[in-house]
């Protein structure tokens, strides 16, 4: 039988690396410092079987996504990823399932030399709860209270796959086998923009910034609410992801712009920005390989407008994810 | 019906206070800074309904417990709390726990100052995960390979009433409704020793430490594995709990040994100390009204030896508790 501590150390302790943090696993406490002028930047987020993902999810994705929710947060900040702690509840000790988790967690991690640092392991309900640490330079984290009126409003890659996927799986859409495949790498492996969001706020290019993880609508709504203001998004504007945008179910505009502008799970980030900043942001995304596409404005009356196309006011009932209330 | 965002605010954002944090609930991240010279000492733990505690337990009690084994952590670093995330994983909205629940934490947050900078809420099997951060001066934490042979070891306060208090909820042992009611107030309701692991680290008197949650046995023996050496315990020195001192059945020595040895949950210190610091020890613990008690020394050679009152070699079975074995 694998113990607890077997457990952490054949499939969570690592050999030594250059460590960012001063103690890592294995004391009551890791200790990790922090360079004169900079702050922590601190989220968790925690993912439940049958709500974040299905039960008999493959472990190799869900190592990286449940790593990648997070570090999307950092992003989202412009934040450096330092380190995280894992705390998971496993309903039992299965060798496969540890080796493909740890697997997925830790190609992420690397890729992004974020270090775990230490967590809690437990019998119970498939859980999994990171809590990550990102090092930002104070006042250059992007807020979201920070947009003003006049501000561009940008997404960064693509948006709706993650959706499209979902839907394929659900049933709601017919889907062929290779629209179903691309559009699933995004919901199951997706890609936090580190890169751009450091670059967005090391060069001071970006105003507020918050990452899609319920949908432009609803994430866009945290942006306005918190620096009182309001917004107009062209929706026929939003760059579609290549499975929406190649599959013949999506010819249907409804499907698309609720893809696009509602659909969670696409881990984009969306930010303002002054007008004069268009070309520098232009140059950050060709810099760190991630397109980034101008969307709408900021206004300085409440309320959020979508326009067509043509800038005709649309009516769309279009919520973000609520755990709590209905859901989509 | 109670969304997640009116969840949060109605029960976990509170009035401007004077706060740790640059920026607290309601970014993609919080924000937190350090002063020169120190370090954040971060710990998660997880608990889940059933394995923790029992189904149905109270709301209020469970918020306390949550936050108070991981303020143990920081109190085992010798680490000054400054805040905590929350992540929660509920069944339903319930109006009466998320009261409760928020009540029991809060009021433990406040008596030390450690502030709520953030988290998730999630609908699930009850889960609660709490990550925790701490302050220490570079260089004074309390770690677990820092003993040295000829160190006396010490605990805080008494050992084996939470131990106890369970032995009697599963109907182990017959407890009068006293007995069962003082020493469930260990299991339910347990008292991080912060103060005293601050001043022992910021005086320097402690070289190792650990807090006691799955057991004196286990938990030193991670002091001992880490720090290389070995330890001899006089079992009859360990300073029993106030229920356990005045219940009939633990006149059995064989229970009473196994609740203070071996029982888990207290969430006492256990640390090492050279033996010329003995009267500034046991003067730190009056500074902060917990009481210590030297219980053994650190050998040079492995092992961990206990002994009886009298010297004797004692052979017992004592197991700390692991999540993945056969338990206690």
């Amino acid at each position: 039988m694998l113990s607890e501590f077997d457990l952490i150390k054949q499939y969570f302790v690592r050999p030594a690396r250059a460590a960012k943090a001063q103690l890592g696993i294995g004391d009551d406490c890791a200790l990790l410092g922090l360079a004169p002028g900079r702050s922590f930047a601190i989220s968790s987020d925690m993912l439940v079987e049958g709500r974040h993902f299905f039960a008999g999810e493959d472990p190799y994705r869900l190592g990286h996504k449940s790593l990648a929710v997070n570090l999307s947060d950092l992003a989202a900040m412009g934040a450096q990823p330092a380190g995280f702690t894992l705390a998971l509840a496993l309903p039992a000790a299965d060798r496969d399932w540890l080796a493909g988790f740890s697997a997925g967690l830790f190609a992420l991690a690397d890729a992004h030399d974020c270090e775990l640092i230490g967590g809690d392991t437990t019998k119970g309900p498939l859980n999994i709860c990171i809590t990550v640490f990102g090092e930002v330079a104070q006042g250059q984290a992007l807020r979201r209270d920070a947009a003003q009126p006049g501000d561009d409003i940008w997404v960064s890659g693509t948006l709706g796959d993650a959706r499209l996927a979902l839907a394929g799986l659900r049933g709601e859409v017919a889907l062929a086998p290779e629209a179903q495949q691309l559009a699933g790498t995004r919901l199951h492996l997706p890609t936090p923009r580190v890169a751009l969001g450091r670059l967005l706020a090391e060069r001071g290019l970006a105003r507020a910034a918050i990452d899609i993880s319920d949908g432009l609508v609803g994430d866009l709504g945290h942006i306005l609410e918190r620096s009182g203001v309001g917004a107009t998004i062209d929706i026929d504007a939003l760059p579609a992801g290549p499975a929406l945008a190649m599959s013949p179910a999506a010819q249907d505009v409804t499907l698309r712009r609720a893809c696009t502008a509602a659909g969670g799970d696409d881990y984009e980030l969306c930010f303002t920005a002054a007008p004069a900043q268009r070309a520098a942001i232009l140059a950050a995304g060709a810099a760190c390989g991630t397109p980034v596409t101008r969307v709408g404005r900021i206004d300085a009356s409440p309320g959020l407008q979508l326009t067509d196309g043509q800038g005709a006011p649309l009516e769309l009932r279009l919520a973000g994810f609520d755990h709590f209330g209905t859901g989509k």
